[in-house]
């Protein structure tokens, strides 16, 4: 591939927000658009998995509830096959033309979900993530965080369950210690939000640190 | 994974067959079935991309003629995920219960149709082959062999092409070298079967690639 591996072409930054169900991923991200509006940064929201036409079919497999066991190898070459279409077609593209990519997990949630909740380790993740992605990784990672129960109390009140959604406790403190070990052993990348506290001082945390992600431009 | 790397546990085996579009996989894959019976051989038939409902619903996004431009890595990892699924729910379960494996495609395929046809190259078929498979192959692969213009013609009297179906030529000469290479480079587990001679010639060389393949289970 012939990109920069850095996404920081054109000042435009790579943003992913991170957390368990329940922590308020959809309204904190309605937030930090309205933010980067404000200020005037070209930006395109997106998701994972997800983001294209056949991304999205495939969320929709990797969602689906079924009674056939899904192969934790399957689960996760799909997670990176939409990945690779995702950002071969809408992430690398819109940051070559200085637009920012907000973007609703990305492989972060494979190293917490596929490794630290099915407890499949993370050699086979970084070993795919260095297959599909290179050296792209993305500019900050907002991980919003929050007790395991607290989430899920909140997750169980939008109603029926994805095929995620449906696991034990167990899986959700895995995925919870993941995501929190990846920010200390990354902690100039992310930027830890204690989603807990009330909406307003979370998105206090959060605009402080889109003021310094701002700033911090090449 | 625990499973041997061999799959002539209990003396089953398990029989790909190739070959490009028009070359006469399905009339043969029935005689094959039939020579199986016949001899009192238990199989079961399937097929790749599919197999099981979660790899089958893969096959339909992969085959689907979409305006998308389709990633190349993104294609080549949702084959090896509808083969993960594949191999772990259905071919090896089959051969550790002493039961035949006769499956329409498999990972040869993506060396021509991936590896040629899309010039992709086999290193990172090679990757994944290994990061799916670990050692495992088939025990005989059987290549119907034919000149691409006489498989085009006779696929085109089939009706609607599917998204490879409708590749320019060339990409079928590059499928068809290379299937040719890997059989030359593997004689001993590949059958070279010349497509283009009468259907009863063919079944000839067919049977003779089978009673062979009977004969050498351990």
């Amino acid at each position: 591939m012939s990109e920069p591996t850095k996404s920081n072409l054109n000042n435009a930054r790579f943003l992913t927000v991170e957390g368990v169900e329940g922590v308020g991923k959809t309204t904190n991200i309605t937030f930090i658009s309205a933010w980067l509006e404000e200020q005037g940064v070209p930006y395109i929201h997106t998701r994972e998995p997800g983001g294209t036409p056949l991304a999205e079919e495939l969320r929709s497999l990797l969602l689906a509830p079924r009674d056939e066991q899904v192969d934790a190898t399957a689960e996760l070459l799909m997670m990176f096959a939409a990945r690779a279409q995702h950002i071969e077609q809408v992430i690398k593209p819109a940051l070559a033309k200085g637009i920012w990519v907000l973007c609703d997990r990305f492989t972060d949630a494979t190293y917490a979900y596929q490794g630290g909740g099915r407890n499949m380790g993370f050699d086979k993740i970084q070993q795919l993530e260095s297959f599909v992605q290179g050296d792209f990784r993305p500019d900050a990672v907002i991980l919003l965080d929050l007790p395991v129960a607290v989430g899920l109390a909140r997750a169980a009140k939008r109603g029926a369950l994805d095929r995620f959604e449906q696991e034990a406790e167990g899986f959700f403190h895995r995925v919870r210690d993941a995501y929190l070990n990846r920010a200390k052993e990354n902690p100039s990348r992310y930027w830890l939000v204690d989603a807990e506290q009330s909406l307003e001082l979370v998105q206090v945390q959060i605009s402080n640190a889109l003021q310094k992600i701002l700033a911090d431009q090449v």
